[in-house]
């Protein structure tokens, strides 16, 4: 593989590489009207894709990235296809979910983990779910300065939320992102979550094993934390465990382990454990990294690690069925015209919600 | 109001009332093949049925639940008539959850708290949510014995849970005999699920506080616990806090409070007690009920009782709607063949799941 000597930076400017996605899918678009050499052309051009993947050539693991972002149905053809050659040579990662309350450092432990990991000569990928970023216009990763170091590392590819509106739309980028990965030899994939919304169980969902980053003060903390989040986690780590906040550090650590125990593991075969580390100085970070290395061997071990991807990939199939039903239903031009007051008038108890169920269904079966 | 003076047992024989339910309707099937007289004599049936209900007549009560029970179209629509009628008249009572593991007691404490209810001059509804009562043949709160004493008690309905198949059907059929018997004048309305599947979320989405029974031994008990159940709860309670047990109870709600300081309030404006209760002796029933007025009192203060009743009839119809729209989309005869061949594809790594879900809904779609 090329990947040592390739310097090419990861960070193609995104438009730049929409662009390029679009002339080269435009291109196939203007061979559809053609005859015979059009399907032969394609074909080659296929094979490029999947060689070029499969030799961790950044710029056309970028494009590829960018066709399953795109949401052209002639992109998400071309993607699947592509994804179809790909997926036997996919799988071999340990994919990580990382998530925190905020204020909790997520980007500089994904730094230190990353740059930690590219040391032990290991090939990582972060990626991102951010269902929020079409909001508010920002995106995690998307700041280019927030993993200076990190982004800089030859070993290392970042690629921010994908855009797009729904968490749905959001998930199966990022999952089908993973797997391009993967097939480009990345041993790692960092998944970060800002935690809007149910992203951390879209997360949960996609991942072998689940970080929860956390700070000292843990009641307080937890107070703020959203339900449940900690019952997802495999590993808790308290971070800025350093100067000062050291002492506290160990002594919410040594809360966090009381809680855990009261609480049913995320994983069977496996305790959840807290930790502490310093991000910020890369203390610890070895730790971290070891317990993440134990719990791929146990759960491995134990058969629960590929149970765990078997029905990952089946829940994904119903996920997705699930949101493609709710998305044509509401957006059927009479379900939305009549939604609003079919609300009111169940809630103002005018209307009994199965009739008002009824009627929506009755004019959408037409 | 005639209640105190009706000696009629609530346990009419389900064959019998079904058999007399069907009755009824066969007679208003007849009646829709004349003409005029036919919507007149409807509408007087239907009037009965309204007044019947609202003075607690509970015969026409437990009709009025089987009509809501059925699974026949025709049913349904004079069901969805008669709710209509009665939906101003309802709303007014306390509605209380409770579920708890194995052994804790369920039925014991429904029984004190009933009868403790039936007491100070209130009237108690207790139903009951249990999906898997299908499965097992059984039904909970389908055995007279286990609750002799509040079965007898005039001011007390009980109504096991109806025995049809999906969560979704069980928890609609429930709602809507909540609804009926607050029609009917039930102050407090007690709803138990046994903790299958996703039970306790579809009996937390109907009630306004939400009882978690647990014994001694914090630790081990939770480690047993669904995930998740402990945060939904507003007030736990350690049963069988009498005897020997009594200290044992005492650290385990020690305990517990310890926990709940940990975890995010189910309740805004409210923060989760943990009591003990010895229900078999009827020991602190009192206690718990003072808890659950005040739980009351302060959420209706607040506007949280208000808003999340609204939020919840909200979220029912959303839930009714994904519910159809799965029924619709698994039971079609492409789908049902197909799933399991897809689901073993794309497991075994053979197809992308995005691709897969395409092809089933091309075919769904035509």
């Amino acid at each position: 593989m090329t990947r040592e000597n390739d310097k090419r930076p990861e960070w193609i400017p995104k438009d730049a590489t929409e662009g390029f996605a679009t002339r080269i899918m435009s291109g196939v678009e203007q061979e559809e009207v053609k005859q015979a050499p059009s399907s032969k052309r394609k074909q080659r051009k296929l094979a490029d894709y999947v060689s070029g993947v499969r030799n961790n050539d950044r710029t056309i693991l970028a494009k590829g990235i960018t066709l399953i972002e795109s949401n052209a149905p002639k992109h998400i053809h071309s993607a699947q296809r592509l994804l179809n050659e790909l997926l036997p040579h996919t799988g071999h990662s340990l994919r990580i979910g990382i998530t925190g309350v905020p204020g909790a450092g997520k980007s500089t432990f994904i730094e230190a983990l990353g740059s930690y990991l590219c040391e032990q000569g290991l090939q990582v990928a972060v990626l991102a779910v951010d269902p929020s970023s079409s909001v508010t216009g920002g995106s995690i990763l998307g700041d280019k300065t927030r993993m200076e170091s990190l982004s800089r590392n030859p070993r290392a590819f970042i690629r921010p939320s994908p855009s797009a509106g729904t968490l749905g739309g959001v998930t199966r980028k990022t999952r089908e992102t993973m797997l391009l990965c993967e097939a480009a030899g990345y041993d790692v994939i960092l998944i970060e979550t800002i935690g809007v919304g149910q992203s951390e169980i879209a997360v949960r969902s996609m991942v072998d094993m689940f970080v929860l980053l956390v700070l000292t003060g843990a009641g307080d903390d937890l107070q703020g934390m959203k339900k449940g989040v900690m019952e997802l986690a495999d590993l808790l780590i308290v971070n800025k465990a350093d100067g000062d906040n050291k002492r506290m550090a160990e002594v919410a650590r040594n809360e966090y382990e009381q809680i855990l125990h009261y609480l049913r593991p995320a994983t069977d075969a496996w305790q959840t454990k807290a930790l502490i580390c310093s991000a910020l100085h890369h203390n610890h970070i070895d730790t971290v990294w070891e317990q993440m290395k134990q719990f791929e061997h146990i759960t491995k071990q134990s058969g629960v690690f590929e149970k765990r991807r078997q029905l990952q990939t089946k829940e994904w199939v119903y996920t997705m069925i699930k949101e493609r039903l709710e998305a044509d239903f509401f957006n059927h031009p009479f379900v939305k015209e009549k939604m609003p007051s079919i609300e009111q008038a169940v809630i103002e108890g005018k209307q009994p919600v199965t009739q008002a169920v009824r009627e929506l269904f009755d004019e959408y079966e037409k």
